[in-house]
């Protein structure tokens, strides 16, 4: 990326100079139109470290190993995201069957593909214009997978009715927390919508806030309690934010990222009780509901708690849950498939929400077509019923090793401490930087040092607390469980080693 | 959709009233904290006719018929959308197949599947994170997929370089459009940024300005010289827009949509030379460049022109181009698959668009497979070139026919007048509506009263001209020429027959 050398951008005479300095050809230059200046302000002001300039180091350093350079380290190992297929994970065979078939229609007269992918695949294909894939869906979503959605809603739930006219089919859960977070801003000065989010969080919901103008109310996970929800603290938020702006919403993760807590019952009973109370509208981003591994935790949605507690709150109560095909035992993160259930909504804003979706046209039905196969699974009986259960089983068996593994070896460095790993995919250990290092790092922040100290000496990408907010004082890192257990191990190892000798030379 | 049959909204007892109401249980039932009246304003006003209210009629129809209820006819005819799948058309062979077996690489083994296909598809793997189409991308789309992209620019503009780092992969062109149009918006009042469009124009472009409060500055296209781009008016527009705006970009759709002209190579000079004069940031929508059937129509890229008009525009005009895979030939619309290409971008704003772009983390993989396919399709002497090439000549020259068809029997019609449709993939015919029935619509616009009975009467599915702006006191509707020839034809003459009867009946 060219830079220009003159970073000062508030000096009109610069500007001048910018606008009238000479091209090779001699003529006078035009000025950019579009400028860093005089570009959306909003979007220049959102962050999101996820895939920050550590990341962009990262890829950097391959393309130098590729090139032959030394480095201390031979290859760059990615644990800066939940990308399961990139770290080694195989697809689910009947959802890549299906998937097939649906792309290429023919395989339906295939041998060699199970009936149960070929009938799943067919009544995709007959809820899809001129039965292809390659037409349009409604904006909400094809019918018949917002019916089968709502059917494992229930199935979930414990028999709690789901309406499929709830259900929006979205590209990936972003899109549809960015479109209700959308909905929901308006106001100006000390009116302006606020939301409350979780500190830690992840980043999509403070740049998506930036980019709406919307005021951000953070409430923070208690890292004493393994980053459990206080509702103190979510009182204590609120009322201060109540000074300054309208909050409006409350989103909770759960299973938390990058804080991997399973929130419990009682929890999340008395979360919708403040919210209610407050009168805020919940958004309740459960994408790594089937990512559940500490000991004695449980994935409760926030529909069944609602609904346990009464038409009191069953029957008025806005609450929206998100759900997406790119977590859980199939990591799907590339087809962009996902859904929302909206609980209690307004019926003219159901109606401006599938307007506002329809601008867009619709989600790629590739990823519908996902959302289905992940919601309607081989059923016992069927003949892919056993080699689904083998394979989901071994992945989720897998990632419930990889979070003890994570846990345990952290918490043998001093200076990490690692809450247990929950669930999710992501560990977020507090760690101890020497004030020497802090001196050193001249401007940056000290966990951003840090990290890029990690990337440069031992080639292990991760993300800087200060991505995900943390406590003033207080310093992390975000890194996924993903990799495999052999490599995990050598990861966990390479993290140990690097943190062991930063310690050392900045004491 | 219910509603509620007090609509004063601003009256406020009634929210009191709203407030206070009892629920079933007796209780003091809670107020919705999302409503339309509390709900983001700038959501509410965008309009988006291509699937508004005569559409969701169409839908309800279909489903009447389909529990038996009489109309005064069989079947709906959508021809509202440019849909091609959904209208019939079938995939393209070769890119199923590479899409298959990208689905499920198993099929890499199979020997029913062609060499080209499996290479292609093999190629797209390997720059897949662990060989998945189900890892995310990095944000900007896969390198080789960009890479494949860039050459299909270079030989499409007879060489001009096309750099893979200026090509974005996108969720279909409307994705790309849209945060385009985010990074241009900014300032406030009279500063506030203006983006010019052609009316009519998709309405994408006006609901997506009105989601970002940016001012919409009309210029009209010439109905009288083939809905063509005319400088004067171009002119007309910006100086009356700088009197209350900061008019910043030029949008240029072509070929056009909803109005079907393809622009000559001397407009598309004449535009560039204007915006350049005006500092205008150039953004051409040229989803419909494979579609050109009108007599002497060629398609010329704004990039090709740019760079036959010498370094004085090559070197320094700000271009944004749209391509998608939903048009063309293959109307693979539900892969949301797409590209832009920045040319004079400056490397600040660029970063951010990086940035932006990854906050929603990447677009759909399926898609950007595809947009790989399509612009690296088989070639002399693979095995599936013949068979490519028979496909899609067939579909281009079934779409010329019904391009001249379509023109031809409207305008038998006293009443309607058609200019030809010179490209892309809809008529926009000009009606006569007779004084009577603007008496009788009571309150409608005159064109939605005349496509409403329309749909009631005859089956028939089009979108009135307002949706998409017009001339005051000029009446159009949109409609597509995508069905199978011999459907088309029954559809354009119970158009015919529909606006006869609807003239006698109101003359």
């Amino acid at each position: 990326m060219l830079k220009s050398p003159i970073t000062c951008r508030s000096i009109s005479i610069l500007a001048l100079f910018k606008f009238k300095k000479t091209s090779e050809n001699g003529r006078v230059a035009r000025a950019k139109v579009l400028t860093i200046d005089t570009m959306n302000p909003t979007v220049k002001n959102a962050k999101y470290a996820v895939r920050g300039p550590i990341v962009a180091r990262a890829a950097e350093l391959e393309r130098e190993l590729n090139e032959g350079m030394k480095k201390p380290f031979d290859e760059v190992i990615k644990a800066n995201i939940g990308d399961a297929h990139a770290m080694g994970q195989q697809p689910i065979t009947f959802f890549r069957q299906a998937l097939a078939i649906c792309s290429y229609p023919e395989l339906l007269n295939d041998s060699t593909f199970p009936e149960d992918a070929k009938s799943r695949a067919y009544r995709i294909l007959q809820s899809c214009g001129g039965n292809s894939m390659g037409s349009y869906s409604a904006s909400q979503g094809i019918d018949s997978v917002r019916q089968d959605v709502a059917r494992y809603i229930e199935r979930r739930d414990g028999g709690v009715p789901s309406d499929p006219d709830n259900i929006f089919l979205t590209t990936g859960a972003c899109d549809g927390i960015m479109t209700m977070l959308k909905l929901l801003v308006c106001g100006e000065g000390p009116t302006r919508t606020g939301i409350m989010i979780p500190i830690p969080h992840y980043p999509m919901y403070s740049a998506t806030l930036v980019e709406l103008a919307a005021v951000q109310v953070n409430y923070y996970l208690n890292e004493e309690k393994c980053w459990s929800v206080d509702i103190s603290e979510l009182k204590r938020a609120l009322d201060e934010a109540r000074h300054y702006c309208n909050p409006r919403a409350l989103c909770i993760v759960n299973p938390g990222n990058p804080t991997s807590q399973v929130e419990t019952r009682q929890c999340i009973e008395d979360v919708i009780r403040f919210a209610a109370k407050e009168r805020l509208f919940l958004m309740a981003d459960e994408v790594y509901q089937d990512n559940v591994y500490g000991h004695g935790c449980r994935f409760h949605s926030f529909k069944t708690v609602l609904f346990e507690m009464g038409p009191e709150y069953s029957n008025t109560m806005e609450l929206v849950s998100f759900h997406s095909t790119s977590k859980g035992y199939m990591g799907e993160c590339g087809f962009r498939g996902g859904y929302m259930e909206v609980i209690n909504m307004d019926d003219e804003v159901k109606a401006e929400l599938t307007k506002l979706l329809s601008v867009r046209l619709c989600s790629p039905v590739p990823g519908q077509a996902l959302v289905d196969l992940v919601f309607n699974p081989p059923q016992p009986g069927e003949p892919s019923y056993d080699n689904f259960i083998k394979e989901r089983t071994a992945i989720l068996s897998a990632l419930e090793e990889k979070a003890k593994l994570t846990e345990q070896v952290l918490n043998t460095v001093p200076g990490i401490s690692c809450n247990p790993v929950q669930g999710a995919m992501f560990c977020f250990p507090r760690i101890t930087i020497p004030e020497k290092a802090m001196i050193e790092e001249q401007g940056q922040q000290p966990d951003v040092f840090y990290c890029m100290k990690m990337l440069e000496e031992a080639g292990i990408c991760v993300i800087p607390g200060s991505g995900f907010g943390q406590k003033e004082g207080t310093y992390h890192f975000r890194m996924t469980i993903l990799p495999p257990i052999d490599k995990l191990q050598i990861l966990l190892n390479k993290v140990k080693e690097f943190h062991q000798k930063f310690t050392q030379k900045y004491s």
